[in-house]
């Protein structure tokens, strides 16, 4: 009965259903998870409670696991560097999921196509810059932001002061060219250490308020040269960073056809909202594959279960309890994939979401969409 | 943050599986696990340690639960009955998953079709019973027996006569007429307190020493008359008994296409080893179904995703310690799907299963069968 400990600095959606892969492969998981009440402290036995920027209950967790690895980038990247277990990713590798002018550098030594970009500090440096690329642009803060927060798109050079203000000494922030893209696609892969890398199909992602709203998988009407070229490109940066664990790079596509061109958007290591959907419609989940990954075990198969899928969010609203809504829910359509964090309610907050799996993206999307509605308490159509 | 409490009493594999699925709708799981080191307990936060025969313990279990369900059927009925909360199955319906010779007596009743059969409590009645029927012939004890536990196969009315000297007063053996099958079916359905059923597709079960080894879905070679007799068969069986919850009807299957005959062999009312394959090979899961069923939620989509699927059971063998075989098995085969439940190992125990999803259910069971293999330390193919 010596089940293989995994480690995991962080309790939200991610590790818990990490959970559910651990739970069918006879894994251990220790998770360290913000509250008694985070998603994961509920379905984990073993949950210490405390925080990622914690380095004594990090030291702790990774007592007897085999591995050390994440639901989220906030970790303290020179404590991992001292741990006596593997980190996975590792922290040279986790660098680049964390600092996004780090990543937009490694991005072009790599020759990995970044939309045009600039470290702008003052007032100056981000005129300089708008005057090449145009209004609007982007501004980001390097390092902190999720789900569109440490983000901010300006249509006026007025719209960057607060932001610049409040940099301190030797801050600095990352300006990004607003890239008029077609779509916005999520290549999504998983790497061993010992170099193995397999790819999920390529997805279409629609982001709503900087947030990812519906996931398309594979991406519709996308070209095989392109979604090839994109695999391809993400495993370029997964091996010539040195990732292990899943890898999510998420890509802006301009132009159509098989000349359309890619551009990297951001990177995160580890499972990703633009993967729930392989949870029922790939043959191996972004979850399980990623304990594969990180214990450097064999790579499961990624292809799609029947074709296609959709996955939909279920974002917190006025609602205040999606499950009592299960009635109407899982009536609308007995096929659909219901998941639910445990969260509490927030208008705007991730709660769960909903996948269909079928031969037609769209049509799974509609479907699912009409189920988060209910689950949301609107009327269903 | 009012997550419904399913109350589970046991805590082995199928309350693990179960476990899964309740994380991935926000259900809370109170498992009764026999230990704390129970596949379970392993799994679950809220998993006091307590027998099944414990009224107390099932007693604390119910506080605040929205239902009372159970991974086993060796459970005290009477004191069910006087619980306020509901149970599902009832205790009235699980009677017949706990005594065989009552089950006998009502799929009579039913006009459900039995093998012939006898309750014999001495030489003379059962060489009555052995006149008429022939040898072999079956003797089960009524209560208490699982996995060929509680069977005994006579070729000889001798070989019987440690089991009936064993009878204390009043107590009875089943003896039942050596059925000279085709196959072995599983019918496995779900159905709701509200009365909505859902039948999987009948799937092929074959047994090795009494124990399920390998389960086809669907049953190759079964016209699709006979399937549909053998799932009517099942609704039948569930409405009349008023059972809530997964029932999983085992059948003989007698004669050639659509004019085979189907015998009722037992009845289990609860997730079945025989429903294991719809994890990945169904739209909606025998667990998840369950969990749906028991809190009288609609029931979800039972039909195959990929066609077919087969699941081979990792039974204990001399191999100390299955998971060292991971980079093998995996390797061996990257769409497999491994199950590994965490218990101790013993010879002959059920520790796991792999599941291989696919057109022809024949190679999927070829393809489980070799990672099974690696998995017990045998040589692979």
């Amino acid at each position: 009965m010596s089940a293989p400990i995994v480690a995991v600095v962080g309790g939200g959606q991610l590790a818990r259903m990490m959970q559910e892969s651990a739970n069918a492969l006879g894994i251990h998981l220790r998770v360290l998870v913000e509250s008694k009440e985070a998603a994961t402290a509920q379905v984990t036995p073993d949950s210490p409670v405390g925080q990622a920027s914690d380095t004594q209950a990090i030291a702790e967790i990774s007592q007897g696991a085999q591995v050390l690895t994440f639901e989220h980038e906030h970790v303290p990247n020179e404590f991992l560097e001292t741990l006596s277990i593997p980190v996975r990713p590792a922290p040279k590798a986790l660098l680049y999921a964390q600092n996004k002018l780090k990543m937009r550098q490694v991005m072009d030594a790599l020759g990995a196509p970044n939309p045009r970009w600039a470290e702008v500090s003052t007032k100056g440096e981000l005129a300089d810059f708008a005057q090449k690329v145009g209004l609007p642009l982007i501004l980001k803060t390097p390092t902190g932001g999720y789900d569109g927060k440490g983000v901010l798109k300006i249509n006026s050079l007025g719209e960057a002061e607060e932001w610049l203000s409040a940099l301190g000494e030797g801050e600095s922030l990352l300006a990004e060219e607003a890239v008029k893209f077609n779509k916005e696609l999520a290549v999504l892969l998983a790497r061993r250490p010992s170099g193995q890398v397999r790819c999920w199909p390529v997805a279409e992602t629609i982001q709503q308020d900087g947030v990812c709203s519906v996931v398309l998988a594979p991406a519709p009407n996308l070209s095989d040269k392109v979604a090839d070229r994109a695999c391809e490109l993400g495993k370029k940066i997964a091996s010539k960073l040195n990732v292990t664990g899943v890898l999510a790079v998420e890509m802006f596509l301009v132009g159509q056809a098989d000349e359309a061109k890619l551009y990297v958007n951001e990177l995160a290591m580890r499972p990703h909202n633009s993967g729930h959907w392989t949870i029922e419609g790939a043959v191996t989940s972004q979850f399980e594959q990623h304990l594969r990954a990180v214990l450097d075990l064999p790579l499961g198969d990624t292809s799609p279960v029947n074709g296609a899928a959709a996955m939909v969010n279920l974002l917190g609203s006025d609602f205040s309890e999606p499950r009592e809504a299960y009635p109407q829910a899982l009536a609308a359509d007995p096929a659909a994939k219901v998941h639910y964090y445990g969260k509490g309610v927030r208008p705007g907050r991730k709660l769960g979401h909903v996948t269909v799996v079928g031969p037609d993206s769209s049509e799974c999307a509609r479907r699912a969409r009409k189920v988060v509605n209910i689950l949301q308490g609107k009327e269903a159509e």
